[in-house]
This record gives structure tokens, sequence and C-alpha cells, in this order.
């Protein structure tokens, strides 16, 4: 008997996510390089290269690190790294040992990558309209030419279309995506693309390739989104009803497990698939508050908790429970947990 | 040279902190019994035990275990705890190994517990207005005589004023707990209550005992919240400035290690103690979105960042980086990080 509030995957449901994911980008002719930090498991990641993932993408070195180490060679670090002095030898340590990708968003970085870590294989991040990093289509052919006369080997661009993570915005996000890869690089090699909200939407043509992560798992957000189902969301928190009060309980699953994300349009810190009707009002660390239309659940009954944005509840966990038709069939290690620098 | 993002924890200025909490709960005849979910850190814990603390409030089974085997031997467990099979039998080993408090909240919970546990040490959760677990104050009465039917000793009443979370409410909640622990338990040995934003304020006569956590820290909520100034913030995360547009820079902090914790008042998502104008405006999980006033830091500045709860920081990270004088000279475990069960 598992005590709550632990972290369940049904892994048919994941295969069944990892397999679609894999035919659409072939069908369309899209590399797929799926990114890592959502599920940080090897095991996972064995699964999508298995069904064809061109190699993986991660966001920090020791993302990298981990998925090396677990034997993964084609790794593309999707982020404008900065060459801190330990952070340097552990690149080149890693450009060494796999096919390494970096990603630079400007003529600094570029440079600095060259003095401190050498020749890299390197992408220039676009800003398609999300506003993080990454330099407008128009300037990447300046960072580009200075990253070659630093002596790296410009490999192509990269952009992430974050601003499709609201209602109805993915169309948009994804021309805007398409319409950046476009301007800034009609003759890159690799142009590369995706989200899980925006990847159905990708254009073959702008774009050589995807890198969706959250689509393994699905979440309430994507399923608030309309990207995936209920029956589609492959982890869920398991929680126990620990008080009760009108249409209310609580379970003890808070913040520490769930995560605290909450994008504005979200209903709630969650979702329950068995409930849909069932709102999550209030989180705290080891308390959710969930207001039910009608009876809610008895005290000491176990529910299944949909986070809102899996990735950072993969991240708060130190260990998945594996699940087939309810019943725990193994344990994966969140190998790459907190793996931050 | 400590790679970023790291949590770093200022010894002296956590020192400061431990004091004057327990100067000032001793100066009025509180109890001082600080919640240890905020640290997870038997180095911390053990200074406040030094300073005077009557003993730790945990919550969660796996939070007493972990203080329990560290050599702390008088825990109240502040949560409305199910007795589910497996920590039925945890609760029974726990009770036997030290001086155990545990919260019940129904009358249901205190039956349930006494039949998978036995006899406990109990207290009776009262809702004060924070409207999460806990009963009206005038529904103590009917449990605690449950309790006592079923074999438990009660040893008093217990709330969290949370509602004091917000600009200006401190006032009302704490005169809030003081009437609601007034109204149920006027002749209860032990009358706890208490938050970091309304210890300062809780009443000696319906109160005995405080159980503030994050005083240890401070954070930006804290902060915001008038509750202490920055140079009363202990926890800092350390990050470095990736990429810079405009006014803007992206830092390699991000919800990962910052958490995502932000209430609707909140001016973002943490601030910057040495920049207090600027203003974290987006959070991803390794980019956060820092908008300055005027001309921003370079590509490459270590800053130090003051997240918004710092109770899910420390959930999030193996270990602290202990400095002094800015340097460091120690690392602590979070020895119950991850510790939901």
């Amino acid at each position: 008997m598992l005590e709550t509030p632990y972290v369940a995957v049904d892994v048919d449901v994941l295969d069944r996510n990892v397999a679609a994911m894999a035919a659409a980008a072939r069908g369309r002719g899209l590399a797929l390089r799926p990114h890592a930090k959502t599920h940080k498991c090897l095991e996972i990641a064995r699964r999508q290269v298995d069904y064809g993932a061109a190699g993986l993408t991660v966001a920090t070195v020791r993302e990298a690190e981990v998925f090396a180490g677990g034997g993964f060679d084609d790794l593309f670090l999707a982020y404008p790294i900065w060459p801190s002095p330990g952070r340097a030898g552990r690149l080149r340590k890693l450009a060494e040992r796999v096919a390494l990708r970096v990603g630079v968003d400007s003529v600094e970085s570029a440079e600095a990558l060259a003095r401190a870590v050498g020749p890299l294989d390197v992408l220039v991040e676009l800003d398609s309209g999300h506003h993080r990093s990454g330099v407008q289509p128009g300037d990447a052919a300046r960072v580009a030419e200075a990253a070659e006369r630093a002596g790296h080997r410009v490999r192509g661009i990269f952009t992430f279309p974050g601003h499709g993570y609201g209602p109805g915005l993915q169309q948009q996000a994804a021309l805007d995506e398409a319409a950046a890869l476009s301007a800034a690089g009609a003759g890159a090699e690799v142009r590369s693309g995706g989200s899980t909200p925006t990847a159905a939407l990708a254009e073959t043509g702008p774009l050589t390739e995807i890198r969706p992560g959250v689509y393994v798992f699905g979440d309430a957000q994507q399923v608030e989104l309309g990207t995936c189902g209920w029956d589609d969301v492959a982890l869920t928190v398991v929680a126990t009803v620990v008080s009760r009060t009108g249409n209310r309980v609580i379970v003890d699953a808070g913040s520490k497990v769930l995560g605290a994300d909450r994008l504005a349009w979200a209903t709630g810190f969650g979702r329950l698939p068995e409930h849909p009707e069932a709102r999550i009002v209030a989180l705290s660390e080891h308390h959710a508050t969930v207001e039910f239309p009608d009876e809610p659940p008895a005290r000491g009954d176990v529910l299944r908790v949909a986070p809102n944005h899996v990735c950072t509840v993969v991240n708060l966990a130190d260990e998945l429970v594996v699940v087939r038709g309810g019943a725990e069939v193994d344990r994966w290690r969140v190998a790459a947990r907190g793996a931050n620098t």
C-alpha cells in the first residue's frame, strides 16, 4: 500500500503519447528532439529515442551530464548558456563526450563561450513573441556571423513559442514561430521550434525540428488549453482526503508535491480527472482545498490530481511510481531532479 | 567558485532571527514551537532549540521521522492527519520514541486514529478565519470529548491564522486567532497559534504557544508584508545574468529553484535585495525575467534573489550553502526535502 501523496505514471498512456508524437513528427518530416526537462528520467528518454527521437533537448549543463551519463549522445542545450568558470570546463568535457549543441542569443555570449570553452556547435535563439531570451529575427545573422568569427559552427536557429500557453493562442504562436524562423534562417540547416501546445501546428518548411516536452505526461494546463484530453494524462498525484467541511475537502497534496504554477486563465491549482467538475480553490504546502458541486468524497478516500504544470511536479519527486491498470509495476528514479546548474 | 543557481544562507542573519523570535516569545511568556517545514534542516532546528524553543512543529509523519532521527524528542504534527495503513504504524512507532502531539479536526479522524494507532496526545484544530482545515470554535468541545472517549489525551487546541498573509491583514488575523482560541479553550493546557506575519501580535492569555516558521530566513513576501526588512532576509538564491535586452535581463534561476508561489498582491516572482526597484516580471523553469528602472546588470553578473516564499524554495534544494560575510563556511543538508508522506 503506497503512502500518499505520491506521483504515479500510467505507462500505457505514456507510451501512447510518446508513440503519437513520434508518428506525427515523422509523418510531417520533422525531426523530434523532445525536451527532457519535463521527465528527467532515463527510462522515458530511452522510450523517446526508441520511438525515433533524433536526440534530446535539455535545459542545463547538469541535465546534459545526467543524460550523457545515461548513454544519450546527441543533446541540445536549448538555453542561452553563460560560461561561468566551473560551467565552462563542464561544457568542454560534454562536447568531447557527446554531440552537443548549445544556444546563444548575443555576440557577447558567443564570444565568451569561444574564449572559455572553445569552438562549439551553436544555434542562435530567436524571440518569436514570448519575449524571454532570444534575439529579434533581424539580428540573427549578426549573431551567427559573430559566432562563426569566434570559431563556432553555427548549425541553425531555434525559438520557443511560449506565448502559445493561453486559451486560443496556439495558432497565432505557431504562425509567429514559423515567421521568425523563416525570416531569420531560410538557409539554416536546423530550424528548431515547437512546444507541446503548438507542436501539432508546427509548419514543415519553416521548421525542421520540434522540441515538445510536456506531451509525454499531459497535465491540467494542456487539458484546459485543449491540447489533450483527460485520457491522455499519464501523470497524476495520488492524494488522501484528510478533512471535510460542507462541499469542500482537504487532500494531503500541496504545493510541495503539486507545484504552485498557476497561469492567470487556469481554473485552479490542478484538476481531478475523475471529478472534472471539482475545483482546487486553494493550495498550501501540504493542503489542497477542493470544492465539489455536490457531495464531496469522504475522509480517507484516495483521489488522483492532475497538476497544472507537470515539469515542476517531476522536479519535486525523487521517484515516479509506474502503474499499469492501476497497479504498481515499477519505480523510475528522477535522475535529473534538482539539476539546475 | 560555486555554480549558480544555488541557495545561500547568511548564518549571522539567521542566528539573529532565531535569537530575536526566541527573546520575543520568552519576553511575553509564550512557548515557541517553530515550524520546521520552513528549513527542513537539523542544524537550524538545533539552533532553535538551543535558543529555547520548547519543541518543533512538523507538517508530515516523514518530517517527524527525520527530526526524531536527528535527536529532537518533542514534536507537534500540526496537521489533520488521516491514519492510512502505512502511516498508522509509523505514527505508533513515533509516539513510542518521542513526545508526539498530533492534530485532529473531526470526530471521525479522532476515532480513526484511536482504532488504527491507539491513544495519542492530540490537539483539536480550529478554523480562525483561514478556512482551510479545522473546526469552528463552537465545535471544538464536541471533537475534544469524542477524542477523550476514543482514548486520546486532549492537550489543547491550535489554529493557523493564514489569512494574515495579505497587506494590512495581520492585526485582524491576530485578533481572529485570539478570539477563536479564547472561545474554544479558555481552560485548555495548550492554546497554540502564530504564523510569522502574526507572531509579533500574538496575545498572551488567549495563546500559550506560537509556531512561526518563515522568520528564520525571511523572504520577499515577509518584506512586502512589512514583517521584516531586507537586512533580515537570510536566504537568497544566487543567480547569473545570461541574457539582456533593453532594461530587462534573464537570470538562470527559475521556478525549479525559486518556486512559483505568487500571492495576488506580490509585486513579482521574488525580489532583488540589492536592487529594490527591480521587478521579476516573468518566471519560467530556468529563467527569471527581471526589469530594471534604468541600466540593467551585464551578462555574467551575479545577483541575489529573495524568493517570494522560502518554504517551497528549501524543499527544492538538496543543500543550503552557508555563508558568512559573503564567503562559504559550511553546507547543510536539507534532511527533510521532499518528506511529504
